[in-house]
């Protein structure tokens, strides 16, 4: 993990080594040695890894997103798991960044950060953002539904547009202004797709509608 | 979940139910008060729901899939989380069954059953299936893969198939006949989809070209 975000370019503040384990080589920062058992005491899981590292929020803004052609705004998805997955999916369909609005799971909850496996630094996430900053995106927002909307296969996904994905728990904030609805289509019950699956079905079809496919 | 599986037609031999809550409905099978506390202990979970069943495994076999056009096979897929997701996909897009090769993670297991939400009582699973028994399907065998294969966009998903799914460590076994190998193009690292993710793409887009979308 802490190859990966030094692949990314994050700044690596310091690293935390147990006995066990080596300090990651270039990654930088202070190196400091654990005594024994001193990791298991303050790491999050029951089998940490043998180095901890501190890494330096990159503190992105909305302004950072450069004329982008595909964002993923996340309206209070609480998950952690989902919000791993999605940064997962937003990662491999190469969006250009994942806008988290305010209420959305802390992107750096630990839980995140293993369910990204690693993609959480390889992508830009917009943290804590207020709907109306949304408009700096300069995107047409298109929402997703379970009952309205044009199917995510017939929609035009070619041109830029920012994906807003709702939360578990309550969908998408009425007030905010989505310019239009992509439904996704499927048999079996109203609840079968959760929003990391649908974050990745949407993203995909419009890597494939851009490639020409 | 009880519900669910009353609503997918399994036969429900038992229900334990906590002095706080109340047995299903309709959903037949003895039904056994429990004294208090005691669920706590039975429980595999810390916060288990009020009502415990005890279903009948409907032992389905190859056979039971007649004239099936999308089968998903999954050869030692040993996550229940990535088991539970892709058994939402296969329900959510109508496969017509699932199938475990000898090795994968138990579709019983609580914690497949859980990340299932339910789908698991909603889509035929055939488990403890040998290599050569594949051949009963009568469907060309699909497998997907990060290096070769025409990409799964552009092939044809359009005709009856069985999508071949491998473990997360060792892929698909080099035994396995497959006919045809599909790939997932993606931007990012090589790792950045997972199994469960993939599936979904894949049973989603031979949905789409089904449709003729």
């Amino acid at each position: 993990m802490i190859e990966e975000a030094v692949a990314g370019g994050w700044e690596i503040e310091a690293q935390f080594v147990d006995p066990k384990g080596r300090p990651v080589a270039g990654a930088g920062g202070h190196v400091l040695d654990l005594a024994p058992h001193v990791m298991e005491r303050i790491a999050s899981t029951e089998s940490p890894q043998p180095v901890l590292a501190v890494v330096r929020n990159p503190q992105t803004s909305i302004a950072d997103l450069v004329e982008p052609s595909l964002v993923v705004v996340c309206d209070r998805v609480a998950d952690p798991g989902n919000l791993g997955t999605i940064l997962r999916s937003a990662e491999a369909a190469g969006v250009d960044g994942v806008v988290l609005l305010a209420g959305s799971v802390d992107p750096f909850n630990p839980k995140v950060v293993r369910a990204s496996a690693g993609a959480l630094f390889h992508v830009r996430v917009v943290v804590d953002v207020a709907m109306h900053e949304l408009q700096q995106l300069g995107l047409p927002l298109v929402g997703t539904s379970s009952h309205r909307g044009t199917p995510y296969t017939t929609s035009d996904l070619s041109r830029p547009f920012a994906l807003v994905m709702g939360s578990e728990a309550h969908g998408i904030d009425d007030q905010l202004p989505i310019d239009e609805w992509v439904s996704i289509p499927h048999v079996g019950r109203a609840e079968s797709l959760n929003v990391a699956m649908a974050t990745t079905l949407v993203v995909f079809e419009a890597v494939r509608q851009r490639a020409g496919g």
